[in-house]
């Protein structure tokens, strides 16, 4: 059987996990890597794989399966998705959760038009914790779920910090409480207030001379991101950020309980812990990409959702291998 | 929309657990018990479901939209699963494993040629956990999982020991050993002998004037079921065993952990920790019976696993809902 041909449109931290990602699925391969840099200046580590300036990419209609969208939601993906959408089976994973509605139906017009099929908004969260939110759900109709998320690197607000006066580099950890997650794991069910649920950690080199006082004191009352939670603020040096803390792990953890009749009560968990975000992540998109092209042969068209994918499109194996190892 | 109408084949613990998860979704009805006791012995809790003898359940072609087999996979499933699949669409929870390709395939036959669907082996294992086998299996495909079941009520290892001389009643506890769950939650990838992942622990209620100690050797050493486990043996009144051992409470993990690149590990956890088993294992049959009404509906006969079935069936909700509020 030939190997599904992916395109990877975006060369940062998803992108290369991407490339990373077809090395460990022998039925697919890297065909072109898309970028908007001068694509002389990114060298794959996929022998073969060709690199392309963005505006090539109508050019391999015929020989790429799969688009792998790794930009991001800000910005590039409400641009991409529906133009990529018009001419290959495409995997995002925007995330922007007010914009999905619109961002799907954009992504479904130009699918639908065009015959071809996009699985939107894959990877862990929204994806795997979304499925696992709806099956819980599903299976103890009366109870509640909670979403945990860490620990681990929440890059928006790695940014917001690094935009402090007097920061000139950082790194913000979100840390699961654990007291609250150990309530919700014997059944309980809790109101919490997000200071309750979550911890944020920051890391933070500061500029020479800067008022480190003054920082914290930004950090914390910080609107949105922080003012909400308790925050803990530790300055260090440039040299112990680079080598302790250059890892984009997170993780974190779905858990539903409920009760089915009086007095008989159930938990349901899902948890990941990942040493790499992006990695992990890029996974998830290479094994979506075979589904959207199994259901694109199928005519299954249009804009799609993980809840939409059976798993057994999600793998190479065929139904009687499924029954026999893993049933 | 009309309601979804569900027959009940076999009242027992799942049958009744059936009937209380058709509490729990309003979308569901239960419209018939099908029993091979006399249908005047049953009183079913719901208004208006009927009971009638087993051999009755071709007069309901036309008033049961899916039918539940409740009974069990050594004798009861192998015959009524292909027969009930000829008149309805099915759902059961087959799980003698080296028989499930057999089984799928008779199921399939009967199905496909009336046109019906079945989705067969539904429940946590095989089921849930089967599925969770598979996903992370896909999402870490260089790695390795591990299935832990308990703490929980084996009713194959209860009803083996009550098979003892001298044994007046008992139950057994499958319980997983937490050092080895704790180190495959770390991403170790240990080899385990079966001994070295589940601890037995008994609680036999013995015959006046037996020889305990015995008893306590003839379990130790009952080959398959017991001779290569570390196994605990209490003997207790049969007062404790009703007041403290009625529950059917189950569970376990499934835990599989891998790399992406050399260096970055992730590991993925699924677990449930269940009061009642077969409520639970009823729950999950009722969500499976929507989403084999909408495959029928659809086209789709047959016989289907829990792989062919995409999330969205499981619910009533709408794509947008799920997008908007579960996502």
């Amino acid at each position: 059987m030939s190997k599904i041909r992916i395109g990877v449109v975006g060369y940062g931290n998803i992108g290369r996990g991407v490339e990373a990602a077809i090395n460990q699925n022998p039925d697919t391969v890297l065909t072109a890597i898309f970028t908007r840099r001068e694509p002389e200046s990114i060298r794959p580590q996929t022998p073969g794989a060709a690199v392309e300036h963005v505006s090539q990419a109508p050019d391999y209609v015929n020989k790429i399966d799969v688009m792998i969208l790794c930009g991001g939601s800000a910005t590039d993906l409400p641009e991409q998705g529906p133009q990529f959408a018009a001419l290959f089976n495409t995997i995002d994973s925007f995330d922007t959760h007010a914009r999905i509605a619109d961002y799907h139906g954009a992504v479904d017009a130009a699918a639908q038009a065009a015959g071809k099929t996009s699985i939107i908004s894959v990877g862990w969260d929204p994806g795997l914790f979304s499925m696992m939110r709806m099956l819980s759900g599903v299976l103890l109709p009366e109870g509640k779920d909670y979403t945990f998320w860490g620990r681990g690197v929440s890059q928006g607000h790695s940014d917001a910090i690094r935009r402090v006066a007097g920061v000139k580099n950082g790194i913000q950890y979100t840390i699961p409480i654990e007291t609250a997650v150990a309530r919700v794991r014997t059944g309980e069910t809790p109101e919490f207030t997000v200071r309750e649920k979550h911890l944020r950690e920051c890391f933070i080199v500061a500029r020479e001379g800067a008022d480190r006082a003054q920082i914290e004191i930004d950090i914390k009352t910080m609107p949105n991101y922080f003012a909400d939670y308790d925050t803990v603020v530790h300055f260090i040096s440039e040299e112990e950020l680079q080598k302790n803390h250059s890892r984009m792990m997170h993780g974190g953890f779905v858990i539903r309980s409920g009760n089915t009749t009086e007095g008989n009560k159930h938990v349901i968990e899902f948890s990941l812990k990942l040493d790499s975000n992006p990695e992990f992540t890029a996974n998830v998109l290479v094994a979506y990409a075979r589904a959207a092209l199994r259901m694109n042969r199928e005519g299954q068209v249009g804009a799609k959702t993980v809840f939409d994918v059976p798993l057994a499109y999600l793998t190479s194996q065929t139904s009687l291998e499924l029954m026999k190892e893993l049933l």
